[in-house]
């Protein structure tokens, strides 16, 4: 089954687009999950990453049936060493016992050499003398496209052959991104169109039933006077929309990003679904913020059909 | 003590400008890593692991005196999970024992919050409850510029506040590179172009004795003819040469890169020095094609001067 199309069943599903973004603070973690994690004894690294995993399966529980995805933010794992990149296999498996589509967002980009090496790490496996060593088993990444063409393909390769799928950084969500992203001389197109058409085209082997293909792209929610022109460029590439919430994105302004339909879009939401737990002291909360975000993108979505 | 002081310093101890990049394939060790390894028991990525970290040791105990730094593919250890991590934490240590410059060579780039956390995982520490847990240590890490240059100040300030630096994208050595980093309309600069005074301009503050920046570039080995122009654009940047050997870049043609001094380049190999201990079946053969390289390399930078 192809990436779009199981994207579109958890979506229909769900009757949600909701990403929840889970980018863990050891300096901000829900209290038990704290206290569980400190009762177990161990080194610093160890408690703080099995901290981080307790706070993310209590937020996945609390939030899950209200989302379709869950986008994890690898440099928040990294930092927490070997503990840490166990922990990310952990909160993984507990994304995808929770019926969620795992998204791993490491923005990778490298030689196309080494992209099949991240591919391993990300979505495969890696032969060695001891036996084949899986990788963590995300359904699909992001990617920063700019390596160009055959920096990407490594793992759109990957991806496609286990219906899993890649999000391609085309215009985001930063304050800084507009200098390099759009500024151009007039006459000249800006580098996310580019971006886009790079996306369209390794997309074009990947299509689904719904039309829909496995190379989407990364597009800022705090843009959407950008979106229009992007989706004409994409007509049918998946978007990932970060920026909403915290970083002043509305769901309402999102509409034309759904114009190919409901599955088209994810809306990636993160401090706007965590923090109230965070606030409550309590990962139901979570559930709420999250039920409260679905419920919008559903609204919009559904606007546009 | 700056960063490019401190690298001007190993390079004129050593005569050398040679970066031994280490991008471990489990697949293809040295013998002796791959049986003591096997040896210790325990499950596959724990062995593959071990078996990494032996092999990078190996070949840095043969080269290192030939080299001025190591540079670590991020890649190739992130694949074998949580061991994997470990295994690049250990292989850092057993690098700045042998004298050498570190370089992480993750080519991250994301939001500034998130550039933050993945500069505390490389560079720098994260609080958490449970007390400070350290990163890996790196003096250096590679960065994708795509994002703008609010996503890499953070990597800026946490590498200037320890004599580290970074290493930003310009134009990168896969063939795909071409189509994002060279092609524009007629009229209109590059990207590598913009990337460049980017990079010239992020530092502008981070000058040391020598002249030269915490703020260099990567730049493609195999476009010596691309060269002379970005040394231009960035007069005091150090240079990071990949594609030397395998890829087809050749040191003779890499004079251009060492016009501000000895110390204004490094040349990065990997397979071309670990190559031949592979064939050999011993790490020492690593120090004889290490020290060719080397040679080679001070000869065209000291002919510049």
């Amino acid at each position: 089954m192809s990436f779009a199309d199981r994207l579109a069943a958890v979506v229909a599903e769900r009757q949600s687009q909701i990403a929840l973004g889970l980018d863990p603070d050891p300096a901000r973690l829900l209290p038990e999950a704290v206290s569980q994690a400190g009762a177990a004894g161990g080194e610093p690294p160890e408690r703080a990453a099995r901290a981080v995993a307790l706070h993310c399966r209590a937020v996945i529980e609390a939030a899950a049936p209200a989302c379709a995805a869950v986008k994890l933010q690898l440099a928040c794992f990294e930092r927490l060493g070997g503990p840490g990149w166990e922990a990310l296999a952990d909160v993984c498996v507990a994304a995808r016992a929770a019926g969620l589509i795992v998204i791993a967002d490491g923005k990778r980009g490298d030689v196309p050499h080494t992209a099949a090496a991240y591919a391993q790490a990300l979505m495969g496996s890696t032969p060695t003398p001891f036996g084949d060593v899986p990788g963590l088993g995300a359904d699909a990444v992001t990617l920063n496209p700019l390596l160009g063409r055959d920096a990407l393909e490594p793992f759109v390769t990957a991806a496609r052959a286990r219906g899993g799928g890649v999000f391609v950084l085309v215009r985001t969500s930063n304050d800084g991104a507009a200098e390099i992203q759009d500024d151009a001389p007039e006459g000249a197109p800006p580098l996310r169109d580019r971006l886009a058409r790079l996306v369209d085209e390794l997309g074009a082997a990947g299509a689904g039933e719904s039309g829909l293909t496995d190379v989407g792209a990364v597009v800022a929610a705090t843009e959407p006077a950008l979106l229009s022109g992007l989706r004409e460029e994409m007509p049918r590439a998946v978007f990932l929309l970060p920026g909403v919430g915290a970083q002043g994105g509305r769901a309402e302004l999102l509409g034309p990003a759904f114009a190919p339909g409901p599955a088209a879009a994810l809306i990636a939401a993160s401090r706007s679904i965590v923090d109230p737990a965070l606030e409550a002291g309590a990962a139901e909360a979570a559930r709420t913020a999250a039920e409260a975000l679905r419920a919008a993108a559903w609204e919009v979505s559904s606007a546009r059909a």
